[in-house]
């Protein structure tokens, strides 16, 4: 038989929007596309004990639980907000879901009906567009710049559009990886809580800051919108979180926390899309972050200084002859570089040759819903090792020599 | 700030399709109302060992995978229906998910457009009518006997509302756990392929079969529809199975398997949902099912045999006064007894009575999507053990009593 798909079929991206999947499976392939974590960071062993303890503590954790998953993960999660951000969070207003992406994609089917405009950083994160592209909202984009989202910007599109919902990363873009300053957090949100404008807060990333001060300092001076507007009393935001950077991706577990009466919805729809997430890796989280022999700070520490020195080699490598003309700005958190080709070089045209090299990479087109982005590049430094590094950026080099003449 | 939901969310049902939820937090509750295998029937101790295994291995299963799931899980799957039922399906024909309502509400969205007629048995599973709601679906039921659905109404059905999607349970339908007849099967599957009517068919209780005959015998003689039109070269099947009935929910593992059209749009689908399931549960399970300390087939005879004792206890106790008048269908597999109340007392009254008694089932109503079952409950026997059993029938049938006068 011919199939006859919905209507929104059509809108879907092709079918990855990570080019190298297929590539991947060569064992000769360099990914600099993905959004993996370091795997020789997890706390492996560390999550093998937790493993055995919830295994040893009877078959309960291998059942069916609560739609919005573990109470004491959701406590622990209260906790570290009240601890480290003398935020309070009660456990009722958190469901934790298999991931930011999950989340974004649950709040999107509750939020936005076809053709509803939403309002997204410029550029945004694929997986988010992605979302968006299947759900059929119309997407415009927001200009931004090193400082953050430009509230006189918002303010335009805000009055000409009436959008649905704003989605942003101010700790730490993707693709960009910036921060924004205090004064822009609190001019868009004030802007979005004058109008009404629900804000999606995905926070996946703010765990991954680079530089000498720690995470927790940083975040108390570069608050969470989520923070800011709780502060203020108000219900303006919903925060999205994700264990999936921090510690390992295959526990698949995040979370969402905002205004109860949005959880409530969130759950049904997370009961209706997949019932629960899994209490038993919830569990094996738990005790991970419970356990004497777990120190989330000195975790995070480590990660983030390992990643620096990642970064740190990959600019380096971008003062080599062949990227002469690209222009970077330095993240400041997350887990990309986001580079501008010289001579406004196609990005789509520079992975096929890149490819044929044996690396990938992520194309800027893919990080706007509108087609802009074409002379730029993502590129991942989390992932790789030192040597993946050194001759990945050589190839890609390589590549834009040849295509420069 | 007051919230704008998307109009679909008018659509959901109330929060829980599971009104026990509450009740059970206080110990004292007793749930017939779940759909909620043994836990003490759980392979706990050897999916502890597999789970140590795949710690032990190194941090690749603890990454993201491929969006299609584990390729040596999906060969499993593959080489148990060629071995059991002589049916090849191409490992790259299978998506792993989070389970049997993940899959559902996957296909949904790809094959459905709001007010498009899909076709569902009557009475349906209520997870399965809660994501055709969400999704705006015109839902109309198919008359269904002993025997499996009717063909001459799926037919005046087909004719008058071309329907996009029929959905089915030949092996075994929640609620009535009923099986097809072999007649039935091979009718329906012609209708559906002469007016080209996608047909999904939920095999997630299909192991769950009682009485002496083996259920790899039992799949013989009554093969899934997806066989019978493989074996006739057609593609109009999308084939839904589950883990989580059979070995524990908290793997959160299902499958799809079908025509490699609609996988691979399924998989973009899955993908833009939630990336992908755990590539370390798959990892686990994988080992569970390859490890010389686990035999499918004694599992699976091991449970059968545990749920036809509690499932002949249920229906013994079915025999005492308080319950005469009630009409029972002896289900065949599965996990619920579908019961007619006596002089047509009403399930969701009846419901409040029990609730109030500390006992809990799921009324009929929640079966249909058009009011219709209101003297009709759903007794699950499986999760129970002997003196919940016993006592939760009691206090049931005190509230009929009661209702009685």
């Amino acid at each position: 038989m011919k199939f006859s798909f919905a209507s929104r079929v059509s809108k879907m991206p092709p079918f990855s929007v990570r080019p190298d999947r297929r590539a991947q499976r060569r064992e000769s392939w360099i990914s600099l596309a993905e959004e993996l974590p370091a795997e020789e960071l997890f706390p492996l062993a560390q999550l093998g004990e937790a493993a055995g303890a919830v295994f040893s503590a009877g078959p309960l954790a291998l059942q069916y639980g609560d739609v919005a998953g573990s109470l004491a993960l959701r406590q622990w999660l209260h906790s570290r907000w009240q601890k480290d951000q003398k935020l309070v969070v009660d456990p009722a207003d958190i469901l934790l879901t298999s991931g930011s992406q999950q989340t974004i994609d649950l709040l999107v089917r509750i939020y936005v009906n076809h053709g509803d405009v939403v309002l997204i950083e410029s550029p945004a994160p694929p997986g988010c567009l992605q979302v968006l592209h299947l759900q059929g909202a119309h997407v415009i984009h927001v200009e931004c710049d090193r400082d953050g989202m430009r509230p006189e910007e918002l303010e335009r599109l805000i009055a000409q559009h009436q959008p649905k919902l704003l989605f942003v990363s101010p700790n730490f873009g993707n693709p960009t990886g910036r921060a924004w300053t205090l004064e822009r957090r609190k001019a868009v949100l004030e802007l979005c809580r004058k109008h009404e404008l629900l804000i999606a807060e995905d926070d996946a990333y703010g765990d991954l800051h680079f530089g000498s001060e720690p995470v927790r300092s940083f975040r108390r001076r570069y608050p969470s919108l989520f923070q800011l507007d709780r502060e203020l009393g108000g219900n303006h935001v919903l925060y999205i979180g994700s264990f999936s950077k921090t510690i390992v991706p295959a526990l698949r577990i995040g979370w969402a926390a905002g205004d109860p009466q949005l959880i409530e919805v969130l759950s049904a729809a997370k009961q209706t899309a997949d019932w629960q997430s899994s209490t038993m890796n919830q569990a094996i989280l738990l005790r991970l972050l419970q356990s004497p022999r777990f120190d989330w700070d000195s975790h995070i520490t480590m990660l983030n200084r390992e990643y620096d020195i990642r970064l740190k080699l990959m600019l380096e490598l971008l003062k080599r002859p062949n990227w002469r003309g690209t222009e970077v700005e330095v993240p400041v958190g997350g887990m990309f570089l986001w580079a501008h080709l010289p001579e406004e070089l196609d990005g789509e045209q520079l992975l096929e040759r890149a490819l044929a090299k044996g690396v990938s990479f992520l194309p800027g087109r893919r990080c706007y819903a509108d087609g802009q982005g074409s002379s730029y590049i993502r590129l991942n430094f989390t992932h790789p090792g030192r040597e993946e590094l050194l001759l990945g950026m050589n190839l890609i080099s390589e590549a834009i020599a040849e295509m420069r003449g």
